[in-house]
């Protein structure tokens, strides 16, 4: 990969060269009605209540696709027990971000963006509230490895609660890979690690006005010992009790928000 | 409720008034293993198979509850079907924080104490999250109504990991009370809006140094309107996007990262 657009045919050969797309199930109005408003989903198969079509009326018209419409009582789409769908439910292809030079892309418009990497974080919830919050401190892209990750399953959608629809959740063959690109295209590498010296908000501040890659990693093992080599610094959030430790999407959204309240400065 | 100190015999009969205490199945090896090396706790049965039973021996041995054995494929506790039990279950009445005028005492030696407020967030995987948070940044207390608030259920003790033992989480019977309470007793008390005009950062720097109380609300209808009327400000968490909003676990995390930086400064 190099930092030059790739010209169309080599996206479209890359494209057909992925795995065929496995499709996802949305479900929940809110999260369907979302993906059916999004002209960039490629949306295959939508099933609904007659309830739920009422409701979802302008974006069913909107989306083109023919709903069909099942008994609420045996809800005949493929969900996991337990779904709270109220009646709707839509097979979709997982949105398709480009690739990573693209979305990593340093211009004089954006000349210092924020990414945020995640290594191997797999609860669906997590992920969600994580793309919730990269966009509202404005990332350019949420950054996870294709496998070992959180698919964009109908439970992210609906932790993600519209977010999945417009931030950019882009899943790369190896992150270790992309982080060293990232550190060539000038972006700093910064890991969250409870044992670390250094404190976020000091770092943050070193770090103003430079592109920034975060990176988190699952709670438990956190960064892999390969990921953790290919941050430039290592931070941790403060703790004032010297006990407990954050939720994984609670520390990134403390860190967006430190890497935010710095550039506000 | 005054600032002294009430009498044992109070306390007692306080205690006595209360409905019968409603005890909770608490579930998982380590939800477990935390509760029962926690003295504070109440415990009265503890289900385990063979295997857990090993695996908890020092903590079944320290608690002194004569553990039930029970087989794993036929787990007799009465958990929720999907409840990831690792095959232990411990029924507790719900840890006794004292009063909310104990716990908000102002002292020289923390002359300006956060807590936080829980205005119907009823999401056991969110309160759990923000128990964890508020133990990491200090904070006194999480305040929560009786009712219309998240439960100490095995859900919620899953979700704070370990908090749930250690950090206060007071059920106060009427919220708006609790806050002009506070309030007379000297703490700023400050709400989280998405509409609101001045940034959190700001209002954090200007409660520097005196008692806070953070108050949020249910995602969706947010603070009730008593409750925004009992604050002396409300702040937003400034959006880069002007889209999307923080999951409340993760507001809450940047409200008392917020709150802790602008201390350490």
């Amino acid at each position: 990969m190099t930092g030059e657009a790739k010209p169309r045919w080599a996206i479209e050969r890359d494209r057909a060269r992925r795995a065929p797309a496995e499709t996802v199930w949305l479900f929940g109005l809110h999260a369907v009605r979302d993906a059916l408003l999004n002209p960039a989903r490629d949306n295959r198969r939508l099933i609904v209540t007659r309830n739920a079509a009422d409701r979802l009326g302008e974006a069913i018209a909107a989306s083109g696709l023919e709903p069909e419409i099942s008994d609420a009582r045996r809800f005949s789409a493929p969900l996991d027990a337990g779904s709270v769908h109220q009646g709707a439910a839509l097979e979709a292809a997982p949105l398709d971000w480009g690739d990573l030079s693209e979305r990593a892309r340093i211009t004089p418009e954006t000349p210092a963006p924020t990414l945020l990497a995640l290594d191997r974080v797999t609860d669906p919830h997590n992920v969600g509230a994580i793309l919730r919050s990269a966009e509202v401190f404005g990332a350019s892209a949420v950054l996870a490895p294709r496998h070992h990750a959180a698919p964009e399953t109908g439970a992210l959608a609906k932790s993600a609660s519209g977010a999945l629809e417009r931030q950019p959740y882009l899943r790369v063959r190896n992150l270790g890979d992309a982080l060293g690109q990232l550190a060539q295209q000038g972006y700093r590498v910064i890991g969250l690690a409870g044992e670390a010296e250094v404190e976020i908000g000091e770092a943050m501040h070193a770090a103003a006005g430079l592109p920034l890659c975060l990176v988190l990693g699952a709670e438990g093992p956190g960064l892999r010992p390969r990921t953790r080599g290919l941050c430039d610094t290592l931070v941790r959030i403060g703790s004032a009790s010297g006990f407990g430790s954050l939720n994984v999407s609670n520390a990134a959204a403390v860190s967006l928000y430190a890497r935010s309240a710095e550039k506000n400065r």
